[in-house]
Formats: structure tokens, sequence, C-alpha cells
């Protein structure tokens, strides 16, 4: 994603930056991920104390040859005692909206594995959040997108979001947001 | 604000639905608000277990005429027993980015009621977000803004912060979000 946003400069997370400040907190109070993950078996059952895994069953015209299979092996397990593999998650967190009077979710990350793609997960794991959001009574979905990608906006819209023209996404990051940690504070 | 951006139509707030979704964890962790509350004297000692009050002395060119300032009275004290006016309120929460691996704020709304603009108090509470987050060690906030509105783009620039032309917000709300309720989910 860094590299097809060119943002590669921007890219400084480490496995142990990522674990020191993801799931921490049960699913939907704060920064939550539903990770895809695949199997040609059915899942033994899982158990989740705070989240029913959502499984559904679907026909793929041909399995994708998965280079990476080895790395993204999953912890879960099938009944064939086969390999599992991760193919994508959705990265998402509360959001509030006073308008409403309500929250809602802004959805930041939406990634399906390159050898995985046109066929349905990322609408798989980006409607399991607007169900979770309708389930909950949140009253809205947000999240961004780059205008210049247009199958993407295609997809949203397709989804039934709307792509705000008027709207712009305003950042304050590196060397411009730690100044403000020199302020009087 | 809703008026400013033709958006009455969507506002729906109640004094029972703020009520039942605000002020529910500490701060940071979720939706959390600083309020601007003015006095021309100085506070009484206030107690906060979770945050220390942010206290700030400015010297304004006139004091403001304020025609509400009954309904917007603050329940906290000063020393002279006088009124304490509530003047605006910033509303943010935790984000994350995983590209740097690590939490943000994302900052929902910044409101100056109108007869206090133009003094710096809008400067002043989005800042105490910003300097909040360096103390957190976050590294990212990110806000909105409507690209006709060039003085708060002027504004949002002077802050140090850039305004990102290729990203749109999608977003999923009415019915289009509701007819995601009767899916197989």
């Amino acid at each position: 994603m860094a590299v097809f946003q060119n943002d590669t400069h921007l890219f400084t997370a480490t496995e142990s930056s990522l674990a020191s400040t993801l799931f921490n907190s049960p699913p939907f109070q704060s920064f939550t991920i539903f990770i895809l993950e695949l199997s040609s078996y059915p899942f033994k059952n899982i158990h989740s104390p705070a989240f029913l895994p959502i499984e559904r069953a679907v026909l793929v015209d041909h399995v994708a040859t998965d280079p990476d299979a080895e790395t993204f092996k999953s912890s879960v397990a099938n009944e064939d005692g086969d390999n599992v593999t991760v193919a994508g998650f959705v990265l998402f967190m509360p959001s509030y909206t006073t308008f409403a009077g309500k929250p809602g979710f802004h959805v930041e990350d939406l990634l399906v594995r390159e050898c995985y793609r046109r066929k349905g997960f990322g609408k798989m794991l980006l409607s399991a959040v607007v169900e979770q959001a309708v389930k909950m009574g949140f009253k809205r979905v947000e999240w961004s997108v780059l205008e210049w990608n247009v199958s993407a906006v295609k997809f949203y819209e397709e989804m039934g979001a709307k792509v705000l023209s008027e709207w712009r996404v305003c950042r304050l990051t590196g060397d411009a947001l730690e100044a403000y940690g020199d302020a009087n504070c």
C-alpha cells in the first residue's frame, strides 16, 4: 500500500510497534481488526470470547497460487489440519458524529493480498464492518480513497458510499507535529 | 455548523443522544472533548482525576457581548463567583496509522462560538489536542476541512498541517447504511 501510494518514506511500522499498540482492548471499543483467513476445509470451532467469527463458504473459480503462503500461515486450525492463510484485513475504530449524536466507524485500512483480489473478499471485509455498525446502532461509516483510484471509487460507490467532493483531509505529522512538543504545555 | 455546511437535514442530535454516547470513558481512550471555558477572574481550583485542565491567561481587545451567556453558563466556578461561559469545544478520538504503527488523533469537531472568534481560541483548542498527541507519543493528527473554506484552510496550514489534495472522504450513512442491517449477518 505504501508503494502504491508513493508513501514508502512514511512507512516506519515494525512488528514491535504494531504489537505494542494493537490488540489491547476488546473489539469495537478502540482499534479493531477483522482478519480474513482462508481455508479449503471447514474451520475447527474457533473460540473467541468477545466476538463470534463470521464464517462464509465461497466458491472461487480457481485456487490462487500464493507465493507467500508460508509467511502468511495463520495460527487458526481447520478440520483437515492443513494450512489456513491470512489473505487480508480491515482495521477500523469508533468515530463520532455530533450531527447524529451517535458513534460511527472510521475505516483506516482495507487490504486484500494481491493474489486473492477480484474474488469479493474486499467487499466481504468492508461489509462486515458496516453490518457491525448497524448492529451497534452506529450511524456512519467513513473512510478515505485516493480520487485517482477510479476502480476503488467505483467499488465504494457500488457499496452505497458517497464520495464527498468538497472535503479535504488535513494532516499534521512528522516535524510539524513534534514541534508542538516544545510548546508551553 | 450544520447551517454553514448546508447539512441541516443531517442534524438529528438531541441532548439525550449526546449524553448517552459521550463522557463514558477516561480522556484520550475514546471520544474526548476539550471544553473552552472563559472567565474574567481566575478559576477556582478544578478537580479532575484524569486530566489536569489547561489554564491560560489571555488579553482580549474588548470583552465580547455574548447574547447567549445564560444558555452557555458553565458549571465550573471562578474566584469571583461570577459566570463562567462555555465558548467552544474540540471533539477528538484516537485513530491509528499502520504506516507508523502508532496511534494518532482524529479531530471530528472544532467550534468556537461566533462572538468569541478571531481571538486565538480555535488555535488554542487545536494546539491542546496536538500537544496531547505529542505527549502520548502519537504520530499523527488528522481532521477534515471544506476545500472552499479558504480561511479555515489557511488557518490549518499556518498551524503546520498539510491539506491532502488527492484523498476524498467516503461516507456510508442513512438508508444506504441501514440496508446492511438486512444482510445475512
